[in-house]
């Protein structure tokens, strides 16, 4: 394929974290390429590599450095926009690009709660999709979203929990890395030789988007899974890697061994469909008594692989684990690409297909 | 007082991190004075200063520098030990000396689980030294324990709580500092921009300790206090400082206020007895929404009070928290510091009484 | 003495990192008691224990977490008050307190290398006070500034080398903590994992200060010294305390042993009037082979002395040796501090005295 | 190419930090095969997975995991093996090796300054595998080693400067990652929240090596580069990369953009005969104020190259720069495996030829 056959692509708010992980991931891609890049007015007008400030640990591609930084407005040709604006913003941006017929798959949290909208994790409510007959944007416009970067790493081994034994209860403990906390984020003398017990909103995003996402589409809406949730959510100096340690009570009883096999057996429709960003094995269960470790196992799959340890009895709940995503990839961009390739592989956006 | 008239004690282990710890806290301590120091026959004979490889802050005493390290054996000249030696050897060598007349205050896992040892947490279970009387050794002989480093933190909370409301669940996830895994400890490659969700042996003591701690004596024997202790534990790149994430059910309801002025307002035996040791107020609950954190309130009250934090309601027990304790003060050295005191304070130490 | 007979001060900037620390040494001060705390418009008018993000590890005392918080404006009952504000307004604002009577003991950089104004090291050039001669503010107003973090720690070891042997070239590589970066500083992501070779202004001012500090009051103006410094400063991941890799060549040659008697011995006018910040001994030569080290050195002397270790002979210099100092304490607040005592004992704050 | 095409390679002291790497580097080698792997005693007989404390970020393929670990002796299928060998047995199994026709590359520093024994960087010295001639093991016996850590980053710009103006004094401050220090390596309890100014050996070794690497083959004997280099090693909390703080003195004047251009400009022979681990571009001189760092630049043209920057004038010698290279790959495994490439394109090993 040479490079004009790929589909145009926006990324909005392209200079933050989440924002410089779409151009870097979105670069190599065999589907879209980046067309265009936005940011706040303070930064429009420059070349994007002046206007960002690059933390990947990869080079920025020079011809994507040399693109015009555009104002975040629609006007752009692009049929497909990433978006990975701030909340404060996300919600009335988005919806402006979807009114103008533009194909919107957003990382913000701000349209994930909304009725009509699929907050959508391909592997585990694809059908969610559907949600999007009723959206009223005109031919070409809608919008989907990718659930909070803690929720994605948990959803997968629930999913496969929930359709082999019934999840009644899930109680979970975040270990979260500086990463998710952008560009400035975190400063280092709050985290260095510490731990931090909060994250604001957190806890609260992790409760309720499990059930909206595990819930059921029924009559063109969604009934919310009807398990209860209880978190709390810290932040440790790891740079990548959310590590969440969770106990799940289970309908029927399962021992370790059977929840092991249900997670590792686990494919979902990106696997069918060989989506490009697709892992092979969504759920990785690992042997080592001390696995999953951010530094080692947040690349398993280019990041985008869930990796599951120390599955075992808990005295409280039925099973207890140790579970670990790629909080910038898996539970940001990389998740959000994933959803676009599911809405193109399923004919949703109207007006361009899989090339 | 002048230096002579306080009690000469030897501290057992003294070049590993626990043994320096006590080394350092004994050091200006009104009642007792470092008298011996022992280690492995490699540094036997050495001077202490040549022989530690010192990590504390603080500049290690001329005095005790130029200490002669001994052998682990009994036959020198003091009437009370603090413990500090590995597991694998501490359950011999501490029968040994509380059989020839020595009070062994230890740190060390080997006789915690025995039936006739108090496990000791001096505001919670004072009353646990009548076990002493069970034991068998000569005259001046006897052993205490401390508990785990991480069972430490948890126990003065639940104590309070489950006075007031009765526990009857705890689920526990612990975010524990490098300096309990000793020296050399965990290495670095292991822990930097890493967590490791599991430590070897921690849970089962986490959640078998607490059941013996808050058990009732009863005809001379522990019986195990009822409720069920879930533990996750992990280590974090933090210096000093456990931090746990709690969640407990309660036999009565309390809503988060009530919790927080029974915790506040808990005091202990050491507190009445004014014992050197004692913090002011053995439980700490802060205001701060992301409070207690490692760096910030690990030194509260010389390191020996635990600080609570986020009291809030659980959707799946009573009420969760954040709890934070100093593992190698409270948690470790400082703890058998205030057991021994105790201890000496009752009268329980033949022999030797209060100065 | 009863707090009343303290001499009321002022801290300017007090909700910043240094501001903070001020607060933090001034608490205990024998003669002096915090009685004014400003900051930015934005905090006026609040109680200082609400407007601070506290990240000191001692609790923030009550009395002063009462304080309002006042403009940092003159027209407050303090004769004297120490600085801590941004260099982008400090200039304009200590001249305005100057100018209303106030002394001035300065952190920031605005003044520092004004010709009528100390750049003040109290154990190096106390002589430089003379300097306030020349100033030209009414009764009570004077400008005194403090050195930069990084000069500090290197200012103290060159004295003793210079008056023994004659200072010809100085190259100094410095790794310097993130504290010194402010609040909120330098962003975890940048240095989580990473040194950055770089930290903007530094190197001049390093190379700067130390030949107007060490340099000769000659017919009422400074005369800089004649040596060479080259700098190169880095920002590593460690919470306090700055090292430094410094080569240095000398007119007389001078072997390790020469140089590190000639260190020890060191001692100042502080040490002479036995001020209350003085470290006993400014300068600790330590013998350990991989000392000093940040953790372990920094709190020597309450953070007040320099450490230095490694003295030994450079293939292209005459000798070389690591140094390190508190960067905010020695080489901020305690600095000032200890730059205030001075002037105060010295009788060269007209209008109040040493209590 | 078929897999059995490949050349069977032994790796010695597979277990270790830089066996690790070098069994992950050789994975995907499109000349060389893992066919061996040796350890001590202890691990002989076991699979390499059981073995291997595998701490590589990347998985371990499965089909080295299933190797059986061999005791480190001559005998089993292989022309060619990469030591990762420990100093303390290195030099004499290393010989035994070449003594039984194995050529040797070794990254060990036992053979380092052996007068007959290339110590290489390729695009360096390549000219001093000539001393192969001088070394009297049988047809197929050789050895050739790698410098140190810390040497190759900065050999590689000393030679493009060398060439084009001469150096006559090298002044180098370094700050290394962690991983150089083995494992189990440096103690989390010696490195979190700290730097360590000293490194065993190394800067020595950092002194010694540069001047043979830099030396000319004159008469079959290296003759030592006259300059003169003087090294201040320190260890900092990074987990992969060294950082160099040089100061260079030229003999020929040149100013900033001058030694820019002629190391942007360098190349050596591994670049002309498009050796696979060579990287397109040596040394990668970087434009931003605030680099080279760690964490950012390692990974530059997959942990080949160096970075440098920040390259400006020095008050003391001509210039000053920092540089980074990655210490495990480029200073270890990827370094060695390009010297075995370099020997065997250049048809230095006989028997065995480039596929």
């Amino acid at each position: 394929m040479t490079r004009d056959d790929r589909i145009p692509v926006g990324v909005l708010g392209a200079t933050g974290s989440v924002g410089q992980r779409f151009v870097r991931l979105l670069h190599d891609h065999p589907w879209f390429r980046v067309a265009a890049v936005t940011a706040s007015e303070r930064s429009a007008g420059r070349p994007y590599g002046e206007a960002v400030q690059w933390a990947q640990e990869e080079f920025l591609p020079p011809e994507i450095a040399a693109l015009e930084v555009l104002p975040t407005e629609p006007g752009f040709d692009a049929p497909l926009v990433f978006s990975a604006l701030d909340a404060s913003v996300a919600g009335e941006v988005e919806s402006r690009f979807a009114s103008e017929g533009v194909f919107v798959v957003s990382n913000a949290r701000s349209h994930r709660m909304d009725p009509d909208v699929p907050l959508l994790v391909p592997e585990a409510n694809p059908g969610h999709l559907d949600l999007l007959d009723a959206q009223s944007f005109p031919e070409g416009g809608g919008i989907v979203t990718n659930p909070n970067c803690s929720t994605i790493g948990l959803i997968l081994p629930l999913r496969a929990l929930h359709d082999a034994f019934g999840v009644r209860q899930v109680h979970v403990v975040t270990l979260q890395a500086i990463s998710g906390s952008g560009i400035p984020g975190i400063p280092s003398m709050q985290i260095l030789d510490n731990v931090v017990p909060y994250i604001s909103g957190e806890e609260g995003k992790l409760e309720k988007e499990t059930l909206k996402i595990l819930g059921d589409l029924d009559g063109g809406a969604i009934r919310n899974a009807e398990f209860i949730v209880s978190a709390q959510c810290t932040r440790v100096p790891v740079f990548d890697g959310h590590l969440e340690m969770v106990s799940v009570g289970l309908e029927r009883p399962a021992d370790p061994d059977e929840a092991i096999e249900v997670m590792s057996a686990f494919r979902g429709v990106p696997q069918e469909l060989e989506l490009p960003s697709a892992p092979l094995r969504p759920i990785h269960v690992l042997d080592g008594e001390d696995h999953p470790q951010p530094r080692l196992h947040r690349n398993l799959e280019r990041g985008m692989a869930v990796s599951v340890g120390r599955v075992r009895p808990c005295s409280l709940f039925s099973l207890k684990m140790g579970l670990l995503s790629h909080n910038t990839v898996r539970g940001a961009a990389g998740g959000a690409l994933l959803c676009a390739e599911l809405a193109l592989a399923q004919g949703r956006i109207p007006g361009i297909r899989r090339p």
